[in-house]
C-alpha cells in the first residue's frame, strides 16, 4: 500500500469537508443560533487533520486498487466522524454515536433518523443535516475529481469503489470531464426542483433542503411527519417526480445532451425501472381503495410511496405502516430492488436484477437444451459471463450482509420486523423500514452496538459492499499484497 | 419432446405409488377404520391410469434433457393429486384443495398442514400421509429406479432432475446399482430409528410413523402438538440425532461403507453442517436462558429446534413463535441454509452456502488484487466455474420465487410475518413457519389461491426450481427444442 498517497488523498477529501461545512457555519452565525461556535470548532478540527495528512504531495504517485478501496472507505467514515462533531458540540445530539448515526445516514444518503423531535432543531444544523445527502448523492470523492485542479491517476480506482452499479459508466475519456458533467447535470436538477417547490409556496429554505434529500436520494425530512406535514398535492408531485429523475442512470441524461436522446430512451434498465415503479403503483393504489382512502387519495399515496422507495429515498407521506400487507410488501421488496445503477439511489439496483433474472432464464434454458449456447443480454449487448456472475455473487454477498446483521440486531430483543426491516432499510440506503422503524417512528431506540452496526451496514449499502467488506478480510491487510 | 416415452415413465409411477397404497389399504381393512373403500378406489384408479399409460413400450428409447424434467415435474404432480384422494374420498379432509396441499406436503416431505385437528384422523390414513414423506424423501423417481428391473438413458435426466444438491454424485457407475445403495442406506437407518424409539417406549405405529417423517425430513407429526406430545426427553433426542443424520449427504455414508470413512469426515460441507448447528444451538441456548427456561430445558429445545430446522425435518418441542426474537431469525436463517446436498433434506443446502460465500470471497480478494487468479475450491478441489455461477443464479431464483410468492400470498391479508415465513417453510420444505403458520397454527386459513401457491412453491423447493420453473417458460413449451 501506498500510505503517504493514501493519507494526501484522505487529507484533501477533509479539507473539502470543511470548506463545505462554511456554508451552515455562515448561517449559523446569521440567525445566532448559538451552533456558530460548534460549526468552527469542527472545520478547525477538519483543516488541521486535512493539513496535516495532505501536507506534502507523495513522490510515488502509484497506487494499487486496494489503496482505492481504502481512500473510499476511510475518507467516507472520517467525513461522517467529522461531519457528526457540530450535532454533538452544539449540544442537540448529546450522544456520538446518535450524531455519528445521523451523518452516516446522511451521508450515505439513507435518510434513517435517531431523532425523535427534529424541529427543535436550530436551521443551521438541519442544513447541513440534509446537505450531507445532496453531497453523498453524487459522492464525495467523485465531487472532489471534479472540482480539484488536478486529477490523479488514483481517480478511477476511487470513482470505480466509489460510483453505484455493476459497471462505471465511461461517459467520456477523461474522469475530470465526466465528473463534472456528472455534477453539472446533479446541480441543474436540484436547482430546478428547488424553484419548483418555491412556485408551489414552499418556503425558500424547505425548498432547498427537501430539494438536497431528494437529489441524493436521501430521505431527512425537517418537518416530524417528513412530506406529509406540508399537505399539498402541488409539492408532493413535484417531489415524487424528482425522486424518480434522480433515480435514473445519470448517463442517460447525459446521452440527451449530447443528443442521443432516442439511444437513451431505449435502455433497457429505464424500460424495467418504470415498469416496476407502474405495477406497483398500481398494485398499492388497488389494494389502498380497499381501505378508506378514495380513488384519488390512493393513488396520490401510493405513486408518492413507490417513487420514495424505489429510489431509496424514505420520504413519507402517510403511515405505511399502517397499509394493507400487501403494500408492505411490494414496499419491502423494492427496498430490495433499488433504482437504476449510475443514479443516486441506493438497494440492488435494477440493472443488476435483471442480469440475475436473465442469469436464471439462461440456466433454466440450458437445462432444457444443455447444447444451446446461451449469453446473458443487456441493451441487445452480450453481457461478459464475468459481470453475469459477479452480480449473482453480489446479489449472495448484500443477502448475507442482511442475515448476519439482522442476527446482531436482534440481540436488542426488538420484533421481528422491526429488526428485518432496520437491517433492509440501512443496507439499501432507503430510511424508514416498518413497525417500530415505520414512518411514525425512528431509530433512537436501538443499542449502541446495533446503531454501529446499522452505520456499517449504510456504508456497506452505499459503497456497494466490497470496500466495507474488504476491512474484514486478513487477505486485504496480508502484507503480501500490499 | 418423446410423448411416448413421457407417458410410459409417469404410468409406471403411478403404479408404483398404487403398489404402496397396499400397506394403508390393508391396515384400514384390519382396523376396520371406514377408509378402505377410499383406499380401494384410488388403487384402482391409479391402476388404470398407470395401465393405460404405460402398457405399450415405447420404440423409441430417446429422451431429451426437458423430457427428464418433464417426467419429474409431471410425476411429482400426479402423485400428488392422485395420493390426495384417500382423504377426500373418506371424508376425513373434504376440500380437494386441501387434500392436495396436505399430499404435496407430504411428498415434498415439507410437512406444512392444513389439519386443525390431527388426533382424530384414522391411523391407516395418518400412515400414509406420514407415509409420502418417506417415499418423497429419497426421490419416488430414484425409488423407481432402485426396484425396476431396467433401467433406460432416462435414468440420468430424471436423477439429475430430482436428487438434490448442487451435482448429482457419482456414487458407482451404474446408476441402478447406486439408487439401491441410497435406498438400502436409507431403509436401514429408518429402521434403526423405529428399534430404538420402541425401545424407548414409544408406541410401534408412532415409531414407524414418526421415523418415516424423520427420515424423509418431513416433519408431519400425529399429535396435535408435535413431538412436544410425547414428553420424552429420550425420544427427542433420538430423532434429533437422526433428524441430523438424514441430512447429511447419503455418499459420506456410502464411502464409510466402502472403508473410506476419512475421507467422508473431511468433508467440507459436513464441517460447515455441524459448525452451524452447534452454533445456532449455543445462541438459541443462551437467549432461551434469559427466559424462564433452566439451562437444561434451553439446551434440550434448542438442540431439538435446530436440529429439525435445518435439516427442513418441522418438527417442535416447543412453540418457538413464543422465543425471543434472536432465536426466531436464527432459525428462519435456518430455513435458508437447509441440510447438506444429497441428503432428504430441502432448503438451499451448505454445499450452495458455502460456493456462495467463496464466491464473494473470491470477488473481494479479486477487487483488492485484480491481478490475483483465485478458483473457488470445495474440499480441496477447484470447483468449475460455471457451477459458481450457477450456485449463485439458483440462489437469486430461489429468492425471487420467495418474493412473488409472498407477493400473491399477500392478497389474503395475513400479517407479515405469516405471509413471509409461510412461503419461506413451504419452498425450503421446513414446515412450520412463525406467526400464524407457527408450530400453534397451521395452513388451514389460507385462501384456495394461496394454498395452491405454497404447493407448487413446495414443488419448486423439493425439485430445486428448474423443474417447476420450466413450466412456465415459453422457451420449454415451443415446439422448435422438442
Amino acid at each position: 500500500m501506498n500510505y503517504r498517497m493514501i493519507f494526501y488523498n484522505i487529507g484533501r477529501f477533509l479539507l473539502v469537508e470543511s470548506a463545505l461545512l462554511m456554508i451552515p457555519a455562515v448561517m449559523s452565525l446569521i440567525n445566532n443560533d448559538g451552533a456558530f461556535m460548534a460549526f468552527v470548532i469542527t472545520i478547525a478540527a477538519l483543516t488541521l487533520t486535512g493539513f496535516v495528512a495532505a501536507v506534502k504531495k507523495p513522490q510515488n504517485n502509484n497506487i494499487y486498487a486496494k489503496d482505492g478501496y481504502v481512500i473510499v472507505s476511510m475518507t467516507w467514515i472520517l467525513m461522517s466522524l467529522f461531519g457528526a462533531l457540530p450535532f454533538v458540540i452544539s449540544g442537540y445530539i448529546p450522544s456520538f454515536t446518535d450524531a455519528f448515526f445521523e451523518t452516516v445516514s446522511g451521508f450515505t444518503t439513507t435518510g434513517s433518523t435517531i431523532l425523535r423531535d427534529i424541529e427543535i432543531i436550530p436551521k443551521s444544523l438541519l442544513f447541513w443535516r440534509s446537505f450531507t445527502h445532496w453531497i453523498g448523492g453524487m459522492g464525495i470523492l467523485v465531487f472532489v475529481i471534479a472540482v480539484m485542479p488536478k486529477t490523479e491517476s488514483t481517480s478511477m480506482h476511487i470513482m470505480k469503489a466509489e460510483v453505484p452499479g455493476p459497471t462505471v459508466g465511461k461517459l467520456v475519456s477523461k474522469l475530470r470531464a465526466s465528473a463534472r458533467i456528472l455534477y453539472g447535470i446533479y446541480c441543474v436538477m436540484t436547482i430546478l426542483q428547488i424553484i419548483m417547490l418555491v412556485i408551489g409556496g414552499m418556503p425558500l429554505f424547505d425548498s432547498v433542503v427537501n430539494s438536497f434529500a431528494t437529489a441524493g436520494t436521501g430521505g431527512f425530512g425537517i418537518l416530524n411527519n417528513s412530506i406529509e406535514g406540508y399537505n399539498s398535492l402541488y409539492s408532493e408531485m413535484v417531489i415524487a417526480v424528482f425522486m424518480l429523475l434522480f433515480g435514473i442512470n445519470f448517463n442517460l441524461y447525459y446521452m440527451m445532451i449530447i443528443r442521443h436522446g432516442k439511444q437513451a430512451l431505449k435502455s433497457e434498465e429505464l424500460h424495467w425501472y418504470l415498469g416496476i415503479v407502474t405495477a406497483s403503483v398500481l398494485i398499492i393504489a388497488i389494494a389502498l381503495m380497499t381501505t378508506d382512502y378514495t380513488a384519488g387519495e390512493s393513488f396520490r399515496y401510493a405513486f408518492f410511496q413507490v417513487a420514495s422507495i424505489i429510489t431509496t429515498t424514505g420520504f413519507s407521506t402517510a403511515n405505511f405502516d399502517l397499509w394493507p400487507v400487501i403494500c408492505k410488501i411490494v414496499l419491502v421488496l423494492l427496498m430490495f430492488v433499488g433504482a437504476c445503477a449510475g443514479s443516486t439511489g441506493g438497494g440492488i439496483k435494477v440493472s443488476r436484477l435483471i442480469l440475475l433474472i436473465k442469469g436464471g432464464r439462461r440456466d433454466i434454458r440450458k437445462a432444457i437444451n444443455p447444447r444451446s449456447v446461451e449469453t446473458v443480454k443487456l441493451d441487445r449487448v452480450s453481457v461478459n459471463e464475468q459481470i453475469v456472475r459477479s452480480v449473482s455473487v453480489f446479489f449472495g454477498m448484500y443477502m448475507i450482509v442482511i442475515a448476519a446483521s439482522a442476527l446482531l440486531l436482534a440481540i436488542d430483543g426488538h420484533d421481528i420486523v422491526t429488526t428485518i426491516t432496520a437491517v433492509i432499510a440501512c443496507v439499501g440506503n432507503i430510511g424508514p423500514g416498518l413497525a417500530e422503524v415505520g414512518p411514525a417512528g425512528n431509530f433512537a431506540d436501538f443499542s449502541v452496538f446495533s446503531k454501529l452496526v446499522l452505520c456499517f451496514d449504510m456504508l456497506a449499502g452505499r459503497l456497494e459492499l466490497i470496500p466495507m467488506l474488504m476491512l474484514f478480510s486478513p487477505y486485504a491487510w496480508s502484507r503480501k499484497y500490499s
